[in-house]
């Protein structure tokens, strides 16, 4: 068989997801159990799949094209897919985010307005190496009602493609095509010139791709560049919390967005708070670089203006003391990426102002930054999360992945009866019980 | 003083937007009920600017450069400003679009999430020639917490620097900065380059000046370049009423996008339907071209295929006769513009399948097509009609101008604690009254 161009895969996506639009949640439900059933009768094959794509990325590891942890990202086990099958069978039950009435409302006697959720059509879905992301994209897409197109990391290749085959032949029970891979790195340029036909990309990767992606597409892409995240430590914070939070906010998993870069430090407590904080990290083989105010304290190497501006990814850490809530605001709305800040404080009010003053997708009080997470947030699941204002924000789930839809029903109605001199007023009243 | 440069000004909004969204909605309503008071106040100084702008139109209009459409919607009027006034009333009035908590659950014991509305931060508005715009921008801005970068024609531009003055000075109680005017043309070039600084873009135009911002930025765009709006006349319409409609949706206003331009008409009543429909549209001079189908009913000329993809905003319409249903369908699909679409029938089925299988943002029954519209949908007033599926969609009111954000109180929370062999389960469970 010829593989097929990107265009005729997307057009046979479009074909699909208005059939998909029209299908009850219980056929879309059921056939993401098939999923979640194929992946466990099916794992022998993913696992041998799977150990094909992790040889050759191990062998990759000498010349440093790959890095260790990209490797075990890669790697499944049958502990993992078991997981995976769960996490698929979770959204499955989640409620059906589709066909819910946001607002019902009689504009005048016969001439009732509701707003109701639909899906947005098909979804572009450009993700890393980790195999399960592929499975959890899917699964979200259907849930919602959507087609999507699914483009992998090439390091994956062989484990998506018997993946995304599992998946094609579990859900020949709703309109195929809702389902569509793409592997060549070249296509994902074809992609981006479709804005007829793609309504959203959600990319996932380094900071330097998704900016490709935003600048050279008109269509709306929702994601993360850069997870520059803050914690602050003020004049009344419990000293024993904020070391804590701080610790699980770097070490936890140093390698995710949600992790800290920055730890911003009242003076009025950093000589007691930063000697113990630099011990913990030391024990995690964390390095620190700090401002002036912070190496006088604590020994450490000075941070240039690219630490603020750096999301490490790793076990680094800049610290700055600041002399106020304002001064670590101002600092945060310089350099932050408006994804995750938590303050650390015992006084309600100043933790209040924190939140109120900055824009990021998810602002924390006397919590780790590495809770904004679909899963932890009882999202079931996530397909990515956003630090752009528009649409969904923070972990982005099966509700980020719906639109609504304005149906008018009337009984013959023209506009000409509501305009002009002896226009009819409208009635605009809420429709209860709908 | 000399004029300030885009860039400055994008920042003060960026610096205002901040403080706005802290706000109470009580200091914002009553700073629009001031604009309100201002603009009846200043009425003479604003018709003066007006009859100046009309002047200079007006001498265009031999040129051609100009039409009397144009014209007509630039003019202002003594009435043209009460309504104005009431207009703004009327925002002021709405309910409170921020702080609505949309969400609230508790992740585990003393770990509480709440997903409230909060603003967008800088909106960037550009807008066509009729003044009420910037005025109706502004309100629905101001009222939602979000600062505005604001853009009008040329050809309003001393109406609107006299109206942006008004604004300006009516809300000093709010932070200055909130409210920019733009005036040069190569201004908007530059506002396209701030990515970093503002957030959403709501250009009203032509189909080919909204084309040029979304090939031109990386910021998110929110409007539509066509309304290629349809009604389908079925065979089981009341025929007298689908003559009303279609005449209602082509006659009452034909300069606007939500005016019909292709009518599909089941070839079961052709017959019977389009000698009466072509009669009525005769007595308004509505030109018509048709299909094969539709000429051998009623003489008219021959429509092409840039007539099925053509936004007209004329009096001139095209006509196809189509054997059933799912061809109407396909004719909407192929050369809609996603906007609204109509079905006229007294069949609920058929009704249902019409508008579960379309994708536009609005789809009516029985109802004309220009009851898509932000007042007469009942939302107050609109920034504009979106024909792109992420964030708002069909008529864009204060709604459309929030997003929400994730609050997380903890109390020392870590992620450690739910991770690893002996992870603890999360609660998950919704906060009632909250």
């Amino acid at each position: 068989m010829t593989e097929k161009s990107p265009e005729t895969k997307v057009a046979e996506a479009q074909t699909a997801a208005l059939e998909l639009a029209k299908l009850s949640d219980e056929r879309r439900s059921a056939a993401i159990v098939s999923i979640a059933d194929a992946i466990e009768d099916r794992s022998d094959e993913i696992l041998a799949a799977n150990e094909t794509d992790v040889r050759e990325a191990e062998a990759l590891l000498e010349d440093g094209e790959y890095t260790q942890a990209l490797v075990d990202r890669l790697k499944l086990s049958p502990s993992k897919l078991e997981s995976i099958a769960e996490m698929v069978r979770s959204v499955a039950e989640q409620d059906d985010p589709l066909g819910a009435t946001q607002t019902a409302r009689r504009l005048d006697e016969g001439l009732e307005l509701y707003k109701r959720t639909v899906p947005i059509g098909v979804i572009g879905s450009i993700f890393e190496s980790r195999p399960d992301a592929l499975v959890q994209i899917a699964a979200l897409s259907l849930k919602s009602g959507n087609s999507v197109i699914l483009k992998g990391g090439s390091e994956a290749s062989e484990s998506n493609r018997i993946l995304f085959e599992i998946i094609r032949e579990a859900t020949a029970d709703v309109p195929t095509g809702w389902a569509q891979l793409i592997e060549a790195r070249a296509d994902v340029d074809a992609l981006l010139e479709m804005d007829d036909s793609i309504d959203l990309l959600m990319p996932r990767g380094s900071s330097g791709f998704v900016s490709y992606i935003q600048d050279n597409t008109s269509i709306p892409v929702l994601g993360h560049t850069e997870g520059i995240c803050h914690v602050y430590v003020d004049e009344d914070a419990d000293q024993s919390m904020a070391v804590d939070i701080a610790y699980d906010a770097k070490v936890q998993y140093p390698a995710v967005c949600n992790a800290v870069e920055t730890l911003l430090v009242h003076e009025a407590v950093a000589e007691s708070f930063l000697p113990e904080m630099a011990d913990r990290y030391a024990e995690a083989g964390v390095e620190l670089r700090g401002d002036d105010r912070a190496r006088e304290i604590v020994d450490m190497a000075p941070a240039t203006d690219d630490d603020w501006a750096s999301e490490y990814g790793d076990l680094i850490l800049s610290i700055k003391v600041v002399d106020s809530l304002e001064s670590a605001l101002a600092h945060i709305t310089t350099y932050g990426s408006k994804h995750t800040e938590s303050i650390v404080t015992d006084d309600s009010d100043r933790a209040d102002e924190f939140m109120r003053s900055l824009d990021s997708a998810s602002v924390f009080h006397n919590a780790s930054t590495r809770f904004a997470d679909g899963y932890r947030f009882g999202l079931g699941a996530e397909v990515g999360i956003s630090t752009g204002k528009i649409h969904a924000r923070g972990p982005v789930g099966l509700e980020g992945l719906t639109t609504y839809q304005y149906y008018l029903e009337g009984d013959g109605h023209r506009v000409a009866t509501y305009a002009g001199e002896d226009a009819k007023p409208f009635l605009h009243e809420e429709i209860e019980d709908n």
